[in-house]
């Protein structure tokens, strides 16, 4: 299992090869498809010495459209539909400012894919590794932007991280049915459950949170980066207050860890995703380990999401107002 | 009432009369230190063509430090009492990679000021507009270090933006107490409260949330961005669950609106600080006022927060863990 490396690879290529000078990268997306382009956004401001990088909901795009969009940036747009409205417009300003949109969706031919580019289609359904194709797509994008302009010396063991980071996270996600079983039984009638992470999960934590929980369980929810614990959301905790923490095998791991520390020494109540647990840094190299955390972190806690779905009896794709109203 | 902004301005000149190139702007804090430090980063992302952007929670700083830093950056660290450690470590950081530390802080002679190469000591206890000087001052810095590198076009506007702004914070944060005592008496007993906005004030609904209602008022808590709130956090939304809406006076009034015209719909408890009933876009000229709305945002909530500890008898400078224990 993996994705298509050679596609991001090609357009990027292609785009150089028009004689763009690419100096803006803009990540836009809104809800899941934004935080899924986090990890590309994270491994472009740690990596890049010159390309500027932004990231955002569309609808900011779209309203606050910034002064500098134009033929030198590239916007990744990201859609599962691709008939998300407010990302569908984002496609249209990008175009108009003369900028050169790359669209990443689930479904070839849907309104995204008309004004884009360049479009790579991902797949969904096949199995956990397919849900992790939107956000592979966007990292293996950021890779192909910042070798084919700047270079980056760790572009060979990303390249093998890319390779094997999805059956890592199939299997990661397949052995883990027990403990997620066990994190249903006990948060399926939690009033609140805060979700952390830090580094390249820094979203993870985020979507988990906005889309996961209150979206498809409409469990009221937090999230917040595990270092900004400390300095505010911490005054909260006390005993069995529900937490989730998606622990980073990589650069930002002691954060996590102190924020782990705290959470036991005051006896909330405490899952823990470590990716540590399912081997990370011994799978792919320590020099970019750090990045594909937030992969394997999706995959696991989908696993998660399905067995407290199935305790609390309300399907993943339940809803009161998406899918049946106008707004 | 204002900053002083020959401060910044000076600062900005003294760093290029030393022929420090300066291409990189990083705003490092934590919590509220950290938020306060957005508008800046959002004038920036927004205006600047060639500068590259970057804002860090410091523990995120310290240990994924990016690859680019080096003496083309200029740090921007903020903290209150000049004494968190992970951001007076950011300094050193920071400085171990020869780039230049401007430190913002309320305390002369913190550690926060030791390793800085230039200090901006704001006030904060003599009325509601000093509370706001820790934000202004990374505000003036940002357009300092624009106006002075690429140059900005509504500079002389933002300039008188900054005359302005204070005072009418100031009376906003006065005329609103009849309100703020509606807003405590209704959400007192609120089991939740999700905070959101968009544009510059993004991060006033964080720190409001993150800080003000968990931190200061053990309150649970969300925030998103208003844009965001369609895709996730909308579905948590019935009858009285308690939302509070920044509402903005600028490019993205629109965002918070659609929200609000939703929240109204479904009759969520919504209390909403409109920037637009306090005059902000008839005070400050149209091509910047959008950048003005967290200042007015922050006041405001603040007469908001007193009447909340007033009326739950939850002083706010109550805390379980800080100042209290080591962790």
């Amino acid at each position: 299992m993996s994705i298509e490396m050679n596609r991001p690879k090609e357009i990027v290529a292609d785009i150089l090869a028009k004689g763009v000078k690419i100096e803006n990268i803009v990540f836009v997306g809104c809800g899941a498809s934004m935080a899924e382009s986090y990890p590309g956004r994270y491994f472009l401001e740690s990596c890049a010495k010159k390309l500027r990088i932004f990231h955002y909901t569309a609808s900011e795009f779209n309203w606050n459209t910034p002064a500098w969009l134009g033929d030198t940036s590239v916007v990744i747009s990201v859609s599962m539909g691709g008939n998300t409205p407010e990302t569908v417009q984002a496609n249209s300003v990008a175009k108009a400012a003369g900028a050169t949109v790359i669209s990443v969706t689930h479904v070839a031919g849907s309104p995204l894919t008309k004004e884009a580019d360049y479009c790579v289609i991902h797949d969904f359904e096949t199995n956990y590794a397919a849900k992790l194709e939107r956000m592979g797509y966007t990292m293996a994008l950021a890779l192909e932007l910042l070798q084919q302009t700047e270079g980056y010396e760790h572009y060979d063991k990303m390249l093998d991280g890319f390779a094997k980071i999805f059956d890592l996270a199939e299997s990661s996600a397949q052995a883990s049915r027990r403990v997620a079983r066990e994190f249903a039984k006990e948060y399926q009638n939690a009033p609140v459950i805060y979700v952390m992470s830090s580094g390249a999960s820094t979203e993870v934590a985020y979507s988990t949170s906005v889309c996961m929980l209150m979206e498809m369980q409409w469990i009221h929810s937090g999230n917040c980066h595990s270092g900004e614990f400390f300095h505010g959301p911490f005054e909260i905790v006390e005993k069995d207050v529900p937490f989730l923490l998606l622990m980073n095998d990589g650069r930002t791991r002691a954060v996590d860890s102190r924020a782990l520390t705290f959470l036991h020494r005051f006896q909330a109540k405490t899952t823990v995703i470590d990716a540590k647990d399912y081997g990370l840094s011994s799978v792919i190299d320590g020099s970019v380990a750090t990045f594909f955390n937030p992969l394997l972190h999706t995959a696991v806690y989908r696993v998660f999401e399905e067995e407290l779905a199935n305790v609390r009896e309300h399907p993943l794709t339940k809803r009161r107002y998406m899918w049946k109203l106008e707004y």
